[in-house]
């Protein structure tokens, strides 16, 4: 797709972006604020820009005058990007252009890790773990009438020198009839050890040659979420993907609520019961989308905490949510998917992710394989973000964990205007350093509904850099504007008025959210903080960043260490992986390596309670502020704020 | 109990006998004869024998005259022996007490050998398959929550020195519940890899101490009967035994008809059942009559001919009864016995004895196994005989095997009189030499019904050796007895007539039963030829006997050599071990060195095709004389019937 330049005026910025973007997401993303408060739907009328070179499509309303658009003002929410652009955006309140250099930093999101089939074979990390070998055998006759199966494996071993086999029952109970079907022509199933010393498994015998027809499925088993993907095993490529909701959901939305439920009699059963059928959907579905022979398909491999796992496995959680928290176990053995009750034919592996503890579980370790992490020079942190933050540090030496409850303000809950990331939650935001007038944009470009997590996350970011709200998070109670007001003795901005909203209220951010937000931030980084203290290194330390997780990628980076959130580290050297446990799992699809490797990372994963980690408390307590008590650990940022500050007393003088 | 001796008048031979058993068995085991016709019953009255010194019960009759009784004779049948005794026989017929000498040899039955647990200690040959441990666990705290497997695990290498365990899903699913039961004492039960080089697994764990509770089943799935036992692994006891018919009976009597049936729609799903519900029929017996708890049980141990294996785990039959007789497997794997449907604990592992072809089974091989003869320095034919008959012969060197088809005579089929061994079966026959007057024994000492295969062996020999028949097995047309007469064109001899019998005709053996018996032993000492001829070795180079299955117990050993069936051997060198089948279960289910052994042994057993070697007919047509057409391997035989043809003519002079 065409890429196009756009040229901000008077600011002193441009910036790349695909043709058909709009001008406001363009503005966005380089940092200009245009005022809009209606979400980009085009109805509030505030983002008139000027196109001064360059074409656009669409971005004429009503909300125009028809002087305004023969001078060639567009809406810049409407305004679709066709060519390279010169846009002037009218600065109407400020009286001296040295303000604009208090614009806020170009947005900068992680760079997305794509999963690499052939990289992993250039790295020597591929060793396959099912392979299918074609033979076209002897009939037996009077002078050699071995068994079957004692034919198939002496040719097995002439042919593609296969030794150490062992066969299971339904491949002995198939032969006879298999053998025959194509005149002694058979492809074999091999599943390999995953290590040298053990032995080959026989799964599947079939009539003629189908060594073309090879695959695995990989699923990530979320509390809210079950991701499934059908994956080409010849290919690596992902053939079919589906997610569902996890149908336990209607028994609690977070592992402690379906423990507490599993614990009721006949609870584990019904609990168990529901997360298979949900799993079952999957796989129907991929299977059905593929159109892969259900036969053709040899393993299952599954990733998710470790309540999910033991309630996908049916094994009594009780004890995890108990102190001292003790999951029934954490390696598990290679299970026939069929007794777990998955509609999988008969010879199909279920292998299920290893956990370190009750609270980093196998999801976890599945991103640390998918990631790389345990292979990395560089010291690198790997951050999970959900309601519970799971948190790695470390490189192919070592590596520690924990995990901490940030609660659910990355996902907008327990917010006064907090919703998920959908349709009308305003993920884009920024401020008119004089006005206090606001720019969002909402998910779905609609009118205002609320805030979600990533949205939050940069208002705070903006306010705090420009000075409306303190290293507290308080609202700057001087400031004479309309929109900072207090209401039941709790601060806040409004964001959208009631007429630029769908819920036809004020939608506002509290002192409380913003709050919300210093707490989960705090208690994510005072994590890894404790985590580095515990090992003996310090913030400063860290080479890279792996961002796991629905949360990951749309996070503005460089808010989300405005506001202490991550440790202040260059943007380049922040990847975001997606759903970590998913692409761990589709790895130990494609390779043997990595199962060869896991037991050993498990091993090395240095599992630690926070909560009985004496240093955390002071951890925590540091990181309550904006971004933390320490400043010294954000230098760029307190230069920033240095520099801000002389320029707004210049300015103010 | 005590034994006593018994001296025979006029003849010069005495025996010990058991206190309690009848005068006329002690007879027959002496092989002094007494004239008898109904079979022991007491009716016919023609036993008169005179006691002349010590004291029996019983033996007086209405058959007996006043005076008689007072003299002291008693019916030989119904006196029992209480005492030391001196008996005269009534030998009305002879004229020269030099007949006498043409008695027949005592009679000789195999050795019984009994399975020793302490002896398969003593060589060196116990390795417990299936241990359990006691563990005191310290509980979890906040410093040590290990997941809970791996507590036990960890201990378990602390205390038990134990590396290297796999642990079952169902022992994770059980263990938070359970090492909380008891205050974390618990029992774990290990089962061993059968080489050293394989994991340890984990089954089971049980609340407190259960280390003296360890179970395993051994089982013998025979096509008639299925046998199995409960067995002690601590003190190697059988606790409970129990027997049913194969409830495939009703489905044919033997491999054949049951492969027909299976190969039919629907048929071997249904066959399947069947063996399964008699395997659970047993199961459930002898689990309640050794009041065994059954999560205590943690093996079954399974050995049948290589149809009935495959038939048992639902494997397809169909190329076993078409040439080139190709089964679908020899080896099996472990196999969770609750997947075969069989009504055992979730973590029983089923255990399926090798086979070696299509017709030497599992069974032989457990023969083999439990007899030791593969341990054997000296050269060793095993024979295990029913309506197919096994051959191995070898010793620790080498085995060679062969199965041929004896057709039914010795199990009493195919014969005018035939029937099973049964009450009213004559198993027992001596003659007068002059008279030609039988004394008939039957099962129950009740009046003849037919023939059972022992009989007809004893018989034939007798009569042979008499020179009653010639070596074609053809009556001697010379005689002067209404016992030996033509009947519809067929000469036979009565044994019984009609009003001493049960079925109120005349029971009679006929030359073509005879000719069947020939025919019958003829393939078997012919497959032990061809297997000696392939080898390079000849029939004097036997230097032991092992008889196996339920025809061997009986048997007279020297009757067994006269007619041939057997090669000239000293009695004293051949043993009966009865169901080798389940004898080799039994053990393999005591020991995991028999499991090692195990696939070495079928790996050394050559398996010869009789109908594919061209040896075997010439032998066999060798063969259909009594004993043979080569004196010359009978040594003794032949002596003997040259000694007793001197003296006959010395008689006759």
């Amino acid at each position: 797709m065409a890429t196009h330049t756009i040229q901000f005026l008077p600011y002193e910025t441009s910036i790349q972006v695909q043709d058909g973007d709009t001008v406001i997401r363009a503005a966005l993303e380089a940092g200009v604020h245009v005022n809009a408060s209606c979400g980009g739907e085009g109805v509030c009328g505030k983002c008139r820009v000027l196109i001064e070179e360059g074409t656009v499509e669409s971005g004429i309303s009503e909300k125009l005058s028809e002087a305004d658009r023969e001078k060639g003002y567009r809406l810049a929410c409407r305004a679709i990007v066709k060519s390279d652009l010169v846009v002037r955006i009218p600065v109407e309140s400020t009286i001296d252009t040295s303000v604009l250099k208090l614009q806020a930093a170009p947005r900068r999101t992680a760079h997305i890790s794509e999963f690499d089939f052939d990289e992993l074979k250039e790295k020597g990390l591929f060793d396959a773990p099912v392979e299918k070998k074609y033979l076209q055998l002897p009939a037996p006759t009077a002078q050699d009438n071995l068994p079957d199966i004692t034919r198939l494996i002496s040719y097995l071993k002439l042919k593609h020198d296969e030794h150490r086999l062992e066969v299971d029952l339904s491949v002995i109970r198939k032969i006879p009839e298999v053998i025959r079907q194509d005149d002694f022509k058979v492809t074999t199933t091999l599943v390999r050890p995953v290590r040298k010393v053990g032995k080959t498994r026989l799964i599947n015998v079939q009539p003629g040659d189908t060594t073309r027809q090879n695959y695995a499925i990989a699923m990530d088993i979320g509390t809210t979420t079950i991701y499934g993907q059908l994956i080409d095993l010849i290919t690596g490529e992902v053939l079919a993907e589906h997610g569902e909701f996890n149908g336990q959901i209607s028994y609690g939305e977070d592992v402690i609520s379906r423990i507490v439920f599993a614990e009721k009699p006949g609870g584990l059963e019904k609990i168990n019961a529901v997360v298979i059928e949900t799993i079952n959907k999957i796989l129907k579905k991929i299977v059905k989308e593929s159109g892969v022979e259900p036969e053709d398909i040899a393993t299952i491999t599954l990733a998710g905490n470790t309540t999910m796992t033991q309630l996908m496995l049916a094994v009594n959680p009780r004890s995890i949510r108990r102190a001292p928290y003790v999951p029934a176990a954490t390696l598990y053995p290679p299970i026939k998917a069929a007794d777990l009750g998955m509609d999988l034919v008969g010879h199909v592996t279920a292998l299920v992710y290893p956990a370190v503890s009750s609270y980093v579980g196998g999801d976890i370790v599945a991103g640390v394989m998918g990631s790389g992490i345990y292979r990395s020079e560089a010291l690198t942190l790997y951050l999970d973000v959900g309601t519970n933050a799971e948190i790695v540090i470390g490189n192919k030496e070592w590596l520690a964990c924990a995990a901490c409850s940030a609660g659910p303000a990355f996902e907008g809950g327990g917010l006064k205007f907090g919703m998920r990331a959908a349709k009308g939650a305003i993920e884009d935001f920024s401020m008119d350093p004089v006005t206090l007038e606001p720019m969002i944009l909402t998910i779905g470009n609609v009118r205002a509904k609320g805030i979600c997590g990533s949205g939050l996350i940069i208002m705070t970011a903006v306010m705090f850099e420009m000075g409306i709200i303190n290293n507290l998070g308080k609202f700057d109670r001087d400031l004479d504007t309309p929109r900072i007001r207090e209401d039941n003795g709790v601060f806040e901005y409004v964001l959208a008025w009631k007429d630029e909203t769908q819920i036809d209220r004020d939608v506002t951010l509290t002192e409380i959210d913003i709050e919300n937000l210093i707490r989960a931030k705090g208690a994510i980084y005072s994590g890894c903080m404790t985590l580095l203290t515990e090992v003996g290194m310090g913030i400063s330390d860290i080479e890279h960043i792996i961002l796991a997780g629905g949360f990951g990628s749309y996070v503005d980076l460089e808010k989300a260490i405005t506001i202490g959130l991550l440790p202040e580290i260059d943007p380049h050297k922040v990847t975001f992986i997606g759903n970590g446990s998913l692409m761990g799992a589709r790895m130990s699809s494609l390779t043997n390596r990595i199962r060869q490797d896991v037991a050993e990372v498990t091993k090395k994963m240095t599992n630690f309670e926070l909560s009985d980690t004496p240093s955390y408390m002071d951890n925590y307590v540091a990181a309550l502020f904006l971004p933390h008590t320490d400043m010294n650990q954000f230098p760029r940022l307190k230069s920033r704020l240095e520099a801000r500050n002389k320029l707004k007393l210049k300015i103010e003088d």
